[in-house]
This record gives C-alpha cells, sequence and structure tokens, in this order.
C-alpha cells in the first residue's frame, strides 16, 4: 500500500471514525483505525462493534486531487498515536506506505515507522441487507436527535430506556425519548417513502456520536434500517450503530390529554430564572425548584436549600388559564426541556400538582416535552 | 452592610479572590469570602492560609461612581455558591444588604436569601511588618514567572524544591526553579533600591495563582518581604503568599563552566521536532528522545517505542561546534525548556553525553535552561 495524501483532509477523517473507538473494547483489534486504499479513493474504519463509522477520501473530487494512489493494499494501525501523529506532521502532503505488517509516515524530513496489524483480522462490518432507505435533510436529524436524546435514561436497569425511540409511518418520523421521570418527543413529515417500522430503539449514545460528526450541509442523510441495525449514509460517511433489543413502552398513554392550567411564558425568561433558583440546590434535594401561580400575569419560581439559604423570583407571563398551582418539579429536567424548544414562546399545561405537565412551543409545532413533578411537602 | 454594585465588577473582584480559597482547607471559615463594606469601597477577601488575596473596588473612580455604600458593615458567605449567583444575575446592578448573619442579594426580580457567617470569626491576615520594597513591571514578573516556575519539584519529598527561589541583591533580581533534574534561571535588573534579600523562597502554586490574576497592565506591581511572607500589591490587589522554609541548595555548582559541543538552532524548529519525536514515547521511558549530531549543519532527531514504533527526523541547525554528540534526555524537559526560550534563536551547550546540558536565547539574555541527561544503552 502506497499512497500521499493531503494532511488536513487526513486530519477531518481520522477525527470522524475516531469517535467510534474505545479504548475499553473488547476485541483487541478495534482499538485500531483500518486504513483501506483503493484507486478511486481512501476508505478509514472505526468501530467498538456497537457503532461502525467508515470514511471515505475519494481520489479526485471536482476536478481537485486529493490522493495520490500509488499501491493500493490496506493494514490497521493502532488508534492511541495516529491522530496525535498525522496533526502535527509538519508539511501539507503525507505519504504513507506500509510494507507488510510495518507502515511508514513521511511528511518533510519526519518519518515514522508504526507496527501495523493485518487487515484481514479486522471484523467484516455487517452488510446492511436492505434496498428500503428514506432521507431526510441532516440539520433536521440532527435538530430530532438534540431535541430528544438528552431525556434517555443513563441507569442499565432497563436497557431500553438508553435509546431512542425511532418510528417511521404515514410519512411521519417521530423520534420519542424517556427516563420514566420525563419524556422528549418530536414528530416530523417526511418526503413519500415506502418504508415504514415502529418498534427501532436506537442508542443514545450513537444518535449523539452521529450528531456530533453530521456537519452543516445541506445534503441529505439517508437512512436504512435492518432488524438489529440502523444505517445513516451521507456522501462519503457510513454510520451504522445497532439497535436495541426488546419492546420500546408505549409512550402515548403517559401523555395527559385534558388540563388544568395553562401557562405562556417567554422560553429564556423561564429558563434563566429557573436557572438562577435552582443554584442553591445543586447538591441536595435533586435540584428541586417551585413554581407558584400569582394572579393571571405572575407566576414565582423558589427554591431553598436549608443550609445555605432561599431563593426567590416573580416572571410576568403572558397569560395564566384555569385553576391556581403550586408544583415542584427537577430544574435540570426544566432547563434540558426549554432548551430543547428551541422557540421563543412556549406553552405549558399542567394537570395538578401530582401529574405530569407538558412543555411545547406556543405555535404547537410538534415538540413535546413531559416532566414528572416532585412531590414536596 | 448594604449596597449597590455593578456586577461585571464584583464578578471580576469575585474571580480574583476565589484563587486563593481552596474547599479542602482545615479552617471551616476560610471556604467563605469576606467582604467588608467601607464608606469608601468595598473590600473582598480569600484565603487558604497559605496565599490570601485581597480585592479593593473603590466607591469612586475616575469621577464614575462603582459602588454606592448604604451602611458599612462586613460579613463571611460561603464561596461554593456566591460567584455562580452573582454570574447569573439578571441585571447590570447588585444590592447586597446583610441582616444580622443573613445576606441578601437582589437584581431585578431575583432575590437570594444566603446564611453568612460572622466576620469577626475570620482569620486576621498577617501584616506585613516592613516599609522596605520594590517596583517591578507587572509583565516582567510575569515573564520570570512563565520561564521559571514550571522546573520546580512536584514531590514532597524535599519540599524546599516546590518553591521558586527569589534573589535579590546589586539591583539585580533572580528567579530559580529547580526539582534535581533540570534548573530554570533568569535575571533582570531592577531599578535602584535599598532591599536586598537572598534566601526567600516562594512556593510554586502561589506564583502560578499570581500569574493567573496579574492584568495586562502598564502599571508596576510592589513587592515586599519579610521572613514568612512576600507581598505583591497593584493598584487594588494585594496578594499574600507564605514563604517556605529552610535553605536553597546551591544551584551555581551544577552549571558547567565550560562546552565540548555548541548547537544554534531555530528554537520553533527543535520544539517542533521533539515534540513530534515524542509522540510515540508518552508513556514508556519518560518521553525520552535522542539527539544525534551529524556534520556541521544536521541534527538527527529519533525515539524509540518498541511495541508500538520508531520515529527520525532531522533539522537543519544554524551551525555546531566542537565535539560530535550522541546524547538523550526527557522531551518534556526540552519542550519546557525551549517554550520558555521566547526568542527565536538558541543556543544549546553540551559538555559530553553524561553532563548536564544548558540552554539560552543565542543572544545571551539571561534566561538559562539545564537539563540533566538520560542514560541510554
Amino acid at each position: 500500500m502506497k499512497f500521499i495524501i493531503r494532511r488536513d483532509q487526513l486530519i477531518a477523517s481520522v477525527q470522524d471514525v475516531m469517535k467510534a473507538i474505545s479504548s475499553r473494547t473488547v476485541i483487541p483489534i478495534l482499538t485500531g483505525i483500518k486504513i483501506d486504499a483503493k484507486k478511486h479513493g481512501i476508505t478509514l474504519t472505526g468501530s467498538d462493534s456497537d457503532i461502525s463509522i467508515e470514511s471515505y477520501i475519494p481520489a479526485e473530487q471536482d476536478e481537485k486531487v486529493n490522493i495520490e494512489v500509488v499501491e493500493e493494499g490496506s493494514i490497521v494501525l493502532q488508534s492511541k498515536y495516529f491522530p496525535d501523529i498525522v496533526r502535527k506532521l509538519p508539511e501539507k502532503n503525507v505519504e504513507i506506505e506500509s510494507n507488510d505488517l510495518k507502515l511508514t509516515i513521511r511528511s518533510g524530513k519526519a518519518e515514522f515507522n508504526l507496527n501495523g496489524q493485518d487487515a484481514e483480522e479486522y471484523p467484516q462490518l455487517p452488510a446492511l441487507q436492505t434496498d428500503e432507505s428514506f432521507e431526510m435533510p441532516t440539520d433536521l436529524l440532527k435538530s430530532l436527535t438534540k431535541q430528544t436524546v438528552f431525556a434517555v435514561s443513563t441507569m442499565e436497569t432497563r436497557p431500553i430506556l438508553t435509546g431512542v425511540h425511532i418510528k417511521l409511518n404515514n410519512n411521519t418520523l417521530t423520534f420519542t425519548a424517556t427516563d420514566s421521570h420525563r419524556l422528549a418527543s418530536r414528530e416530523i413529515p417526511v418526503n413519500e417513502t415506502s418504508v415504514e417500522f415502529s418498534n427501532i430503539v436506537v442508542p443514545g449514545k450513537s444518535l449523539t456520536e452521529l450528531n456530533k460528526i453530521l456537519g452543516d450541509t445541506p445534503e441529505p442523510v439517508e437512512i436504512s434500517v435492518t432488524n438489529n441495525q440502523i444505517l445513516f449514509r451521507t456522501k462519503h460517511l457510513k454510520f451504522m450503530s445497532r439497535l436495541l433489543d426488546g419492546n420500546y413502552p408505549q409512550t402515548s398513554r403517559l401523555i395527559p390529554d385534558q388540563s388544568k392550567t395553562v401557562l405562556y411564558v417567554k422560553t429564556k425568561e423561564l429558563l434563566n430564572t429557573i436557572d438562577r433558583a435552582s443554584l442553591l440546590a445543586k447538591e441536595e434535594r435533586n435540584n428541586v425548584v417551585k413554581l407558584t401561580t400569582a394572579g393571571n400575569h405572575l407566576v414565582e419560581i423558589t427554591s431553598n436549600s436549608p443550609e445555605v439559604g432561599t431563593v426567590a423570583e416573580e416572571i410576568n407571563v403572558q397569560s395564566i388559564e384555569g385553576e391556581e398551582l403550586k408544583i415542584s418539579f427537577s430544574s435540570k429536567y426544566m432547563i434540558d426541556a426549554l432548551k430543547a424548544i428551541e422557540y421563543d414562546d412556549v406553552k405549558i399545561e399542567f394537570t395538578g400538582a401530582m401529574r405530569p405537565f407538558i412543555i411545547r412551543p406556543a405555535n404547537e409545532d410538534p415538540i413535546l416535552q413531559l416532566i414528572l413533578p416532585v412531590r414536596t411537602y
């Protein structure tokens, strides 16, 4: 194997595939990066067996030459050193050459000789046996993920809740996540597609890593699903994740269909006030703050932490409809939910102090955040 | 106590005094910030008993009103919450009021009530019993510190080596630090002063914290020393540190007065090459790299790490005078030393492979870095 590549392109590709590599994998060769050189381009692969990422750099693109492939071949390299080496090389171009299991990296007068491993020993990535796929804009996929993934459970007691439930039917795509104390959900219409599925659960970690890699690009992502894998494909990137086994709970019955108190308020104002009120409650009592309505246009947010002190702040709200209310909840959950809304105005629907409440953009865009209150005395 | 203050000014002051506060102090009240309000201004104090910092905000400055002091007084506040509270307050101004040991912070509609402690219980900072002081430019003090403090020992086996040795005589100020494997030293002329001292050792940690606080200001720092304290004073800041007990070793005898091989090289080129060569040697063998002269204008830097691989790079140097040389040393020490030089060209003087070598700016500015080589086979 021998090729000459632009250093900046190699750096970008290495950074992408590194996101899949874990030093704690049980399969030692997976701590490495696989490099595969063909005349038409170079493919880098990283995997921790849950997530696999392939980054492709074409030899030529838009009539510019990225890579000069002198000799085809492949090798697996220790990922612990490779990214730093590439990043610190002195020149714009890098020459990479392998001879049996020895790899030589040259740039300017610097020469690294590294021990590699046989690419034949690298596990074959599961090939997705499906022609069925649908497309969506990259930025929309990133938004959906950001608005839901924070609500997955971090506890392994119910593994299925560590994933995001993805459903596609009637050309509507829905992402739902819950840790059983709160729930985040959003649906969007997608282009006409024959693809449908209803019990796909993608590990939250996979979606978080995917979001880090997806750039700000107008190009779409192509998504295909099989029984146990999901593949996200962009022009030069393949991101594959295993799916979680098991049935995702029916979440729709959690969502109250009536409300007793409805609040319209500026998202940012409520967010900042709750953020301040949570300052004293950092460790004790799970960051609980209390919301009390006062008339038709005023809400008071309070918190107290017996050893430290108390905090109270009033906010003017656009309107309060229905019953008076005193309710306590986790400030962290509320802050996460309000940040996910992404609209200037929110509507909050309460059904009494002991029932879950719902936060939505005031304009009814189908983002839904649900939080279970905390019982206080 | 009651005063109204601009939030940005309070934030800056709080950040400064927080640098002295440690959550692991043995004196509980020292986890707090002392606030002292007088008609002429506010003083904040933080201390971990090794370092004490006082930040003063005058009520009026340059004919602008910073603070409106309504009622004098003082209190000690838990420092764990105060900085975050001040930073997140909604308005430009903050009202702070104490009643017995209760403190109220108001800004906009937000109100915090915090439990405070009696300022009478806060330890009295040692008053410096000396009129003797000298002045130096702030940026020069910061430079001297940066060029030496990294070389202090981090081991408590010889506590005196965890400090920087400061000497002032004949209007020359010298900073020296060594961990017994390397040494960093710089001297500068100071203005005519009657002050002289020779056995002052300031904890490295104190100087590091001081450097973080000192701004980029043309104003000078005033330095006074007593038997067991050193005080750095700027216009609105007092930074006091205890001194280390004991006699600092005679370091001058470590410095060879002759050399067998002299190298002139571009600082940055050598730094980058050694940085690259150290990449493979990260964990094993203490980051050792080898330097080998090759003729009069070429040096080779190599490193090898049996399991990972090898690296080699040649650099063109301006000149090599004297004997041929093969020498191994810690790349970390070399990188630290070259970064401290702050000049484009360095001169390195070797006295054989087993003797300490010296790195200086090529123009003979009195910065001196000394490194003990590593024996390799």
